[in-house]
């Protein structure tokens, strides 16, 4: 079964290429490595869960959000290779979390992403991560992941 | 026309690279990429945009910043390579704002390191990116980018 | 002499490897590379530095964190490789530092991480690196890691 079948069935659609929020682009490939920009939280152009987490969401929330993260990153990854089949690995993610000071749940809000990788990409979407808070992100998002994956050679 | 020649075009002259800021090298070369360390906006051995970002200096003038912090990631690079024409693509630049909580507005700053690279590489220059905002940076410094660049093979 | 005589010269013994923090895994290899996940200060599964730098621990005392999470760092190397005698080189430390706001001093911290690597790896220790302060990290580690390094091809 394709990605973007199983994509389907788990009830979510491949939006369309999130717009970029700066002087960048959404993803540049060197070798075999499609390094993607960092994606946030957006649904229909807007940002679907804003705030801190720990104050403005809670963390179960926010996973939905980094989700949606994930969602957006696999959505410049197939702008980019024409097929969510392409990717070989999902390689690492970076993952930021809006949250208040102290926040020391990021792994649990990146879950929402890490989790919905491997249900869409099975063994492929297995990656390294490294998650943090910090005290503020583009737009005012909740959280913010950073993908690199491997493509097939 | 050469990188440096359009540098030299928009007005500025590339730097002596600048001193570590701790017990790391200033880039190292892997297969075709060369990954820059972290640059600050130092200017003749200090830092020449300090403080938080929203509270100490605008969003305008930590533009600035990046920018500066762009150029001396360009002199690294240039130290590495020999020359920046031998840059075959910027894969990516990772922004760190020092911003204070809340802060939404990383990508406005990170336009300044971003829109620089673009001027003077060229096509060469566009890359993926991803910004946050932390609640420091050493030396106090507005801004911090690191940079991975691809090498002509 | 081997990287792990080094390390046992030093007075450390390479740990187990810890447990993933979320759902990711510990390592990936894409080509040469071997981009590590996130490490924390674990010492026997428990988070061994812990809380703010700047208010509950000081630069010296997180330094010892950083190292601790380097450990930890080479003892994924050595799951995915076999032997630390693998690694070529490495070639980014991107470190976080859970600091105070304003927090300055993390290449102080994260030098604590960088002097070990070359330590025991020697050349091949020497690295490129990003330090910045964050306001939170998982379970309230004072000091993350994530650390990429080159295999020999």
């Amino acid at each position: 079964m394709s990605a973007e079948q199983r994509l389907r069935d788990l009830g979510f659609e491949l939006p369309a290429p999130p717009a970029s929020a700066g002087a960048y682009v959404p993803s540049v490939r060197t070798g075999n490595l499609l390094v993607l920009a960092g994606t946030l939280p957006m649904r229909d152009g807007k940002v679907a869960y804003a705030g801190k987490v720990g104050k403005d969401l809670d963390v179960a929330t926010a996973a939905e959000g980094a989700r949606l993260c994930a969602l957006n990153a696999l959505a410049n990854a197939k702008a980019a290779l024409g097929s969510l089949d392409a990717i070989k690995r999902v390689v690492m993610v970076q993952g930021f979390v809006n949250g208040v000071d102290g926040f020391s749940d990021s792994p649990k809000v990146l879950n929402g992403c890490s989790e919905f990788l491997v249900a869409v990409l099975g063994e492929a979407g297995k990656h390294a991560r490294a998650a943090v808070s910090v005290n503020g992100l583009p737009l005012n998002a909740a959280v913010e992941v950073q993908v690199t994956v491997e493509v097939a050679g």
